[in-house]
């Protein structure tokens, strides 16, 4: 059995699970980020030495937000994780535990459980793409995640889809994170809905009817689209999977995204399109950072 | 020893080379594709066949100009093979000479060569692209070449990344290979210097100082380097290699080039970037083809 660790900005989730990625146990508590690393390590930590008390754990993934150095354990300094700092994560838990402990970005770590459990199951390869506050994506190749170099693959929130498009922080001109995200929705919102308004507006108007919040996420997704078609012709996947809160309603947004990318690709891949919506919800994070120790055993 | 079969709309190059993918002994001819598919063909039986006599040969790989089912071993309709159109090419070959035969897109026999014995040997990851009349591409990982669901990976040429841009022929709006390619530059050419001019007069007048030419070159080269940080970030290859006619000048493309990419990756990914030229040069295609067959054989 091994242990999965989703570390996130507001939560934390410890899981243990055996080789089908099936849950046995579940700790969480809240990140507490504000207080610095020591203390959230500190409470990961006990609640890895409590589930090893009941259960013949092997080793631990962890799944944590980048930027990450993957191969190093280390976290190097998260957005969502402010004061965390080139942290040496997985040497302090290994120390603590002694097991062997692996370290992923989060998004790979879902991408991996939906591609072996969840949406894209018995997929050959499967694109798994989260459309949340940012965009981040996983490539996943015969069972096995493609971290890339330098542990970047997937990094399609810095994608230029519109070089003529915003300028937004920390991404490219054009950026499809800062077109298609959570937060360029909201950023739209607001702008035509006035201050307090965000992208969870934009979605209750929209179903009521609201022209206005409707091309907002028209424009979204005809950028997601243009993403997802890109990557379709660098890597031709069989699956692509999309997940995080923007994606959540299939009505609003799955198939409208659908009749946007088809037109978009080669005529002889249009009928191949296989789009689907993520289908382990909150559990890929916690179910994928299980998988990666297995991940580097196979190597 | 295998043979490798470089189909290609001007000319037929088939060689048989040592497991090294080390040339042994090599025929050509001319493809004269308005003939149609069965003289080419025969041409192609006989020079297999005569290298047969000879060395004690395997299996033959081909690379062929797509669109093409790989799996199936059936050309499409590809635009420089005019009136080839679902050949089913391997079936052909294979009823004639008696032994297994494989085909695949000639750029990702191109990659298959550059990243096993040419520009990319020894890296974990390589991305192959080649920039010539067309834009194109391949994925190798681990050794092994990443082929797609529908055999398209590597199909960069239909990339957005300038969705304002011009609309070109059986490619998306503002697709890279509409802005970028040698045709790109024709075409620009054209509309500058007047007719006659092609991308052969544009780098010769940028050589002499040519304010216009060096303009040219300068906007396709722009868009190409988004398309390489798009592939970087989405994922991050060890090593970019590049060929094809366009990027043969190191001084005019290579090194503006990597100027263009490194401000459009993540800071952190920027120290990292290996872009090279290709190695093999017009070998690649012959060689990449012959090394078809062993891909198939690992699997």
């Amino acid at each position: 059995m091994n242990i999965g660790v989703d570390l996130g900005g507001t939560n934390i989730r410890v899981a243990v699970m055996d080789d089908n990625g099936i849950i046995i146990e579940e700790l969480g508590c809240p990140t507490e980020a504000e207080n610095g690393p020591l203390p959230a390590i500190e409470k990961i930590i006990a609640m890895i030495q409590s589930l090893q008390e009941k259960h013949a754990v092997r080793s631990v993934g962890i799944g944590a937000p980048g930027p990450l150095d993957a191969k190093k354990g280390i976290i190097i300094e998260p957005p969502n994780l402010s004061s965390w700092k080139n942290i040496e994560l997985t040497k302090m838990i290994e120390s603590a535990i002694h097991l062997p402990v692996y370290l992923e970005n989060d998004a790979n770590a879902a991408a991996l459980a939906e591609a072996l459990i969840g949406a894209g199951k018995e997929a050959e390869s499967v694109f798994y793409i989260t459309v949340s506050t940012g965009i981040g994506g996983g490539y996943v190749y015969n069972g096995k995640l493609i971290s890339g170099a330098q542990g970047n693959c997937g990094e399609i929130g810095n994608m230029i889809v519109d070089p003529h498009a915003i300028d937004a922080p920390n991404l490219n001109k054009g950026a499809l994170e800062a077109l298609a995200s959570g937060t360029a929705i909201g950023r739209k919102a607001e702008s035509v809905f006035g201050p307090g308004h965000g992208a969870k507006e934009v979605f209750l108007f929209a179903q009521e009817g609201n022209q206005e919040a409707a091309e907002i996420i028209d424009e979204a997704l005809s950028y997601l689209a243009m993403g997802i078609a890109n990557i379709v012709h660098t890597l031709n996947p069989e699956v692509i999977v999309l997940g995080g809160g923007v994606m959540k309603s299939k009505d609003l947004m799955l198939d409208p995204l659908k009749e946007k990318v088809v037109p978009l690709l080669y005529p002889s891949l249009r009928p191949h399109l296989k789009l689907k919506l993520a289908s382990l919800d909150q559990k890929a994070g916690v179910v994928g950072a299980g998988m990666i120790p297995r991940q580097f055993l196979q190597n």
